[in-house]
């Protein structure tokens, strides 16, 4: 498999175009090479269940990581009468059930364990509706019998969101993946809750639209699931929040009322936006069952360019200038550090894009509508970066091949760190100025104490910064050969009281799931999470939704 | 004046460069010529209560016109006592007092009326609080009085939420009129909710940003009012919608909490974005004191083109094709009919910017980084949509002052049909492809009842129709001789079926307010209705914010 991939690779660079920046009017800069990336069989779209290679069982309960939560008492234990009536309503083959399914242990497993193998529940069954009405009936009758329930896509979240703690029932969207509508004139896809985000952008290519969120997990994660978690992503710099660009919303209360506000239209001042209380509500108030969003013309050309830089104080340098000279057709701005790129070097063998080594590294991304403008756009701007001594080497794609092969350094990441073992992540808000500040002081800080190295006697492998520049969104990992209370107790609260300091955001896309639930503090006011529980009182007097996480 | 801007017109005129489109390449079809567009002393930014040349008194009061309205009981009327408690936490100078106040009588009535002269208060006392701080003791001290308040900002809004009904008190922002920080690296700007458009944006043109959102009455209408009603306006299509450009709000509740969120991160995932409910709440749950938002970079190149249309299969055609060749650099895409350009033509006196007459007219703007770029895409569009002949004519802005002229002939059309008397105004979304077919079945239904017509025996004289065709939004007009029950019952509430029964917003961008309130399920299900009240009653328990209004 990876051979094949090196000969089709080959093949494209046997083919490549002289490199698009002329020589002549590069004369004062180091000229910008063709790119050549070997292709292995890698990708970040993989994040799947099926992908991890350790067995579930040997993941950790989160009841033991954290041994001071308590079941919910108030909440009742499954028994057979609510087994039939989960069967009679929704079929046989809709719920997974532990002792009574076929290979149900290993079944539920993947259901209780989070892809990061850092969460794991003890879920006893699992509800498969197929439909809105039917996910209404099955929240009715677990609220009215105490049960409690966590709402689940695709599963690839980050903070421990979308796995049980304890015997939740787990709601699963999967079934519920039909596109329902798409208008090529207004743009305006109507989707099942369940539809996973790469197959909406696959069915929006082939109208010449384009999903206006993008991200590693694309592969498995749900549109539920990414609206439930106001997903941030990758192309956010471009075309905005999913609070923006979702026009509708369906989703069922606990109550079992069909919140029916999936509007399709651009425009509609008739009361509260109610909607977006689930957007980012991470199952807490009630499961999204199905969205309207208004997507982007599909962009003819697309542009990508990866660069070496000597310091951050010149990546912000550069970020400034591509906002002035890219302006509308500037699509990403991705900042990458010297150790994120040498751990997907080191994971995947792939050969990096640039030869020798840069302690920073960019990713630029343009999408527009004419290749001509984009290029020269996109060319006078790297000439500057580079005359300037702004950048100090760079590699523009010369194909949709050396496109995908220049994001996978930048989409790799999260999987290549995630290869020594554990890694502690922190997916923050900073002001720009002081994005990398944290990394430094971060490893300064581990330095210090004795706690990252080279060596297997480290409990820290290293420190590991990341993230989306143009959105002022730094991802800050410590990869880990194992999990160790020095570590953690290291990094927090400590990481915590930095960003606050700041008034930064302790979790800027990935949400609070398990994972920041105790932190919240540190970025909200004691009077927004007295109106954020308010909220949950009103919706879900009975804590059924998603417990033991959020606020 | 208007001789003076005539003159400075010439000036331009003769320097006015050869039209963009070379003639040889626009062989085959009719050649774009350059623009032609004396100015009058007339600007649609004049919105303003003092323009109004009928005295304030002559306008109706909204309990008149409402006669079924009744004073809420509950409410308790003011008292000696409560005017001390005013001028002792905000001063003397901040109350203006029916019988207290010098030139009371007068000002008060500003704050009583609207800029249409449709809406009328019976307010006898007006406060002008300073600070967050200051609105926070008002509104606790009302809420804990039982006296009912309206927040007003610019009062610019269409459909009287900002103006009392009965004897509330009004609470005007324009006091609290500082730009509170701008970061001119991420574009972000923290500004005082009675900020007025218009000079933020100016503030921020001076730091080569712009204001997400632009619409006529900028030159009146605060920033408070804008989020309080999530206006739409005219660049919606590009920039999106308030619902994700503001990043942060400020707000008091009628108990007197300060919600306190007023972030700078474009990404913040804690917690449910309490904000949202404020972002067209229209002052129902509280007071916004404060606004953070994200603005993008100012263009470089700003392109204005005007052209005629044989109808509005034409305009469909046109915009599809606008969305594919303009794509990233498409900024508005405005829609006026016939008439509608007629009366601003009668009303200004200007030179119309076309010869002929043509059935529709459009009004297309680019914004880019790049001048020679974004012409050559529009003369490239230009030329296609001519040569197709789905264009019959057309003309391009040369300079600042003809993109000026050309907007006028867009943003000036609400205040010409005002110019005759009174109108009924509809603001509503539709299906883009049924956009039109509400004008001419509304056209159609007065005729049937003899309704419409040139000379005084009718009591409407015309029906029109212009709005955003890239929102898909329809701005239907009816402009009256006078108000009379026949024509108003002949429009309403068959107009909000017609909406209904396609699915659309009987109020796009305007809102709810008084106007609008009792038509809310046209557009809304009965289960949102009761979710947007559960709201309502969670805030606002006394019912004192903005009563008689929204839901």
């Amino acid at each position: 498999m990876s051979g094949s991939a090196s000969r089709g690779l080959a093949r494209v660079l046997r083919q490549t175009k002289r490199p698009s920046i002329p020589r002549s009017q590069a004369r004062q800069c180091r000229p910008l090479r063709p790119l050549i990336v070997p292709v292995r069989n890698f990708s970040a779209t993989t994040r799947r269940r099926e992908d991890t290679s350790e067995p579930h069982h040997n993941v950790k309960y989160t009841t033991d990581m954290y041994p001071t939560l308590k079941r919910d008492s108030r909440f009742s234990e499954i028994t057979p009468e609510h087994i039939q009536f989960f069967k009679s309503t929704l079929g046989d083959d809709a719920a997974i059930i532990d002792g009574v399914t076929h290979d149900a242990s290993d079944d539920l497993e993947a259901f209780n364990t989070d892809w990061m193998r850092k969460y794991r529940g003890h879920t006893k069954l699992v509800l498969r509706p197929k439909s809105t009405e039917e996910v209404s009936k099955v929240l009715k009758y677990c609220n009215d019998n105490k049960l409690a329930v966590v709402p689940q896509g695709g599963n690839s979240g980050l903070v421990g969101g979308s796995v049980p703690v304890f015997d939740e029932i787990v709601i699963s969207l999967s079934r519920m993946n039909n596109i329902r509508s798409f208008d090529d004139i207004s743009g305006i896809l109507v989707v099942d809750a369940g539809v996973i985000l790469e197959v909406a952008d696959n069915y929006l290519a082939e109208h010449n639209h384009l999903f206006p969120l993008d991200l590693g997990a694309k592969g498995s994660a749900q549109i539920g699931g990414n609206v439930a978690t106001n997903a941030g992503g990758l192309r956010l710099l471009r075309y905005g929040s999913l609070h923006g660009n979702v026009l509708g919303l369906e989703a069922v209360l606990p109550d079992g009322t069909i919140v029916d506000d999936l509007g399709t239209l651009r425009k509609n001042n008739t009361g509260y936006d109610m909607k977006q209380l689930f957007i980012g509500g991470e199952g807490t108030i009630g499961i999204i069952t199905g969205v309207s969003v208004v997507c982007p013309q599909r962009s003819k050309a697309v542009n990508v360019a990866y660069f070496g830089l000597p310091s951050f104080e010149n990546v912000q340098k550069a970020y400034k200038e591509a906002k002035v000279q890219l302006g509308e057709i500037l699509s990403a701005f991705e900042l990458m550090d010297a150790r994120s790129q040498g751990f997907v070097h080191q994971v995947t063998g792939n050969k990096r894009p640039l030869e020798g080594d840069h302690p920073f590294y960019c990713l630029i991304e343009t999408s527009g509508s004419n290749t001509e403008h984009d290029s020269e756009k996109l060319e006078k701007f790297l000439e500057y970066v580079m005359s300037e001594e702004i950048v100090s080497d760079g590699v523009l794609a010369q194909d949709e091949t050396q496109v995908k092969s220049l994001w996978a350094w930048r989409e790799g990441i999260t999987e290549a760190i995630g290869h020594f073992g554990g890694t502690y992540k922190y997916d923050l808000s900073i002001p720009i100025q002081e994005l990398y500040q944290l990394v430094e002081d971060t490893r300064d800080r581990l330095n210090s104490k004795g706690l990252v190295g080279d060596d297997d006697s480290f409990p820290a492998i290293a420190v590991v910064g990341y993230g989306h520049m143009g959105d002022s969104n730094l991802h800050l990992n410590v990869p880990v050969r194992k999990y160790t209370k020095e570590v953690e107790e290291a990094i927090e609260p400590w990481v915590y009281e930095w960003i606050q300091k700041r008034r930064g955001s302790i979790s800027a896309e990935h949400g609070l799931g398990i994972a920041k639930k105790k932190y919240i503090g540190y970025s909200r006011s004691e009077t927004m999470i007295k109106l954020m529980k308010q909220i949950k009182e009103l919706y879900d007097p009975n804590g059924i939704m998603n417990p033991y996480k959020y606020i």
